[in-house]
């Protein structure tokens, strides 16, 4: 079965608010393995709205609206859609009885517009609105489904999840189910190249790239009568990746690096500190996300001056003399200085040129170096990062936490 | 002049992500006097992005695309764009130059599908990417404009502003001239409500508030023959905001509040240092995202165990067994304690739950506390945040950056 996402609302042309409803329908749809090929906007006017409607129908099974069941002239889907289906629109006494309930609570009169809202079209199934005066309604007839729901999130969706998802159901064929690989330390492009015989080929499981800040993601998607069977379809495509791409693989589904390297820590009990310079407190700032972190990261050093490289980690005036304070030197005696202060396993330090000023003919912006001490010694990394200021600092982090990540594994 | 947004991409029609684009496209098309008839999604399949293109096309002057400019075969929005208009795609040299730079510098071998992206259609307007490496482009002819942008808002946004408006400028009748105003320390429910009546009585030029994470912006924009009448035209309405908002507004254009303290800091020649609890970090990170700070922030340290309290930044012990880590007192000594062992003029510290572990009875999450050392004395600041670990970590340095600020236009 294939699904379209119409909302008809001018509030979201004017971009006055999001389109809230499509993303969490389309995610909705998805989980009961329905295909959605188009998501449209259309705005509160009729002609407009009717070739939408017309449009969603002619490429789509099922049409989802949303919005525009209100009790203004303006509100027009319902009747577009009975016009559609060449049906009547007759008074619900049900729902009209509902509205006039709501009113009465409310104190307020009721108006036409108002008892408009309990009109729908013959043969239709209606939908309880819990949380507003305007009821959805479905109709289904010559293979095409079409669901009206409100415009409102919080009307719109209860109404979904407990009237039309049992409706749906009888329609499903299946299940679909996703396999989220969280990828980090190569690019969306390089990764797809290396697993571009397996994008190609795909079918069912089918497989797709997704770039995120800092990280990719691959996507597996099986359909499959049930979980299991799906699960099964997606263990050898899984594999194959997990193959190609290796140590990049660095978690499943809803995870994030700092996550996934705080649980190492934990579980191991190995403490951990930080000392940074061009970072200044956002290595310490993404590590401690994960609210567990609590018990194993001690403390933090964010020494930007010179003054404070010395005082805080021990750092040697020499060693800042003999090659300045964005070195491979200076980084390695950080993370040691501040593991030693602290007394922790491990100490993880950064110090670069984050632009855009500071830079030199010898060091650009960009250039960064990651201390790391662990199991009694210190290792260093230099990065070169392109981008601005941002991008240098996260970067830094992104990597400097990634590192630590492999290190862990090889403990 | 009649728009048309599509985006491509499969993960919004799986609802893994949020149009966050649409909205902000609407929105900056609104203001430009552009109007939106349609929004539309697709997904990252051929035949149907091809017939979406030729749809959008039929029914609006300008269409304006995101995303589908990546590596991957997948990517094709140009090459279909290039069809409609009947062009070919040609290299363009400097943008290859600029991705080949781009991945030299992270050392990554560049492949076919980069190389990708540095074609276009001939005769078209690249658009520079200065945030990553797929370039936009504008295609121009038979009364037709396509607008194609990358997806990722980070790199969509900056490219829209910096080029594409003034490229659309010119189907402009006179100039649109905006001034934003930005807004800490209340929220935009209130602001919206304090300036009603001007808001309700707009009309050029008109004003619009918009909620940005932990702020409020007002964009005031006038429509006039030149920019001079414009500026003449925003100017009395920018006074009476200015008089109800009062020391709300804190800057005008784009700037953000670190940047604004971190102007007063260098102009008085006040030094910083910062001692964080629960911010971990976060708090000196947010200071030096503003370049020129590394003049006055000294360094910072992250104290999150009671150990580090003491030793780092001279928290007593009595106190922390008196008043508990998460205390007025604690904060107090912090940034005293770190303005000392800094030798800065200012100190400032948090301490707090972030949840969502650690609560008690009478310290709940979102239970804050910061520290303020300047001018030799010091103050302590109670909130009580609601929400999630982010938002608690991340109001608590907007708050505590805006009561710098603030405590630094009484100096």
């Amino acid at each position: 079965m294939i699904a379209e996402i119409l909302a008809v609302g001018t509030e979201i042309l004017l971009g006055d608010i999001i389109n809230t409803n499509a993303q969490y329908l389309a995610k909705e749809l998805a989980s009961l393995g329905i295909s959605v090929y188009h998501q449209s906007v259309v705005g509160d006017n009729g002609e407009r709205l009717k070739a939408a409607l017309n449009l969603a129908l002619s490429r789509a099974d099922l049409v989802i609206t949303t919005g525009g069941l209100g009790p203004t002239k303006d509100d027009l889907t319902k009747e577009f859609a009975s016009e559609y289906f060449n049906k009547k629109l007759i008074l619900d006494e049900d729902s009209l009885n509902a509205i006039k309930y709501y009113f009465k609570k409310m104190n307020i009169e009721i108006n036409e517009g108002n008892k408009k809202q309990a009109y729908f079209p013959e043969g239709s199934t209606i939908l309880k609105n819990d949380y507003g005066t305007a009821p959805g309604c479905i109709i289904d007839g010559n293979d095409k489904i079409v669901v009206l729901l409100p415009g409102p999130p919080r009307e719109m969706k209860p109404m979904f999840e407990n009237y039309v998802i049992p409706y749906l159901m009888k329609y499903q064929q299946g299940v679909l189910v996703s396999k989220v690989l969280r990828i980090c330390g190569i690019g969306e492009g390089i990764m797809a190249e290396r697993i571009g015989h397996i994008i190609d080929a795909q079918n069912n499981p089918t497989v797709a790239p997704y770039a995120k800040q800092n990280e990719a993601i691959l996507r597996i998607t099986a359909k499959a009568d049930n979980e299991e069977e799906a699960l099964n379809l997606i263990q050898p495509m899984e594999k194959d990746i997990r193959d190609i791409l290796g140590e990049h693989v660095y978690g499943v589904g809803e995870t994030s690096l700092e996550e996934e390297v705080g649980k190492v820590l934990i579980k191991n009990n190995l403490t951990i500190s930080t000392a940074e310079s061009c970072t200044g407190g956002l290595l310490a700032g993404r590590l401690i996300n994960y609210p567990g972190i609590s018990s194993v990261f001690m403390e933090g050093a964010i020494t930007y001056s010179d003054e404070a490289k010395m005082r805080s980690v021990g750092v040697k005036k020499e060693t800042l003399e003999a090659y300045g304070a964005v070195s491979s030197e200076v980084a390695a005696e950080m993370a040691e200085g501040i593991a030693k202060v602290a007394g922790t396993d491990i100490g993880i330090s950064t110090t670069g040129i984050a632009g855009p000023g500071g830079a030199t003919k010898d060091k650009p912006v960009g250039l960064v170096y990651i201390g790391l001490y662990i199991n009694g010694s210190v290792k260093t990394k230099e990065l070169n990062i392109p981008g601005d200021r941002q991008k240098v600092r996260d970067r830094s982090v992104t990597t400097a936490i990634d590192w630590l990540r492999r290190e862990l594994n090889r403990l």
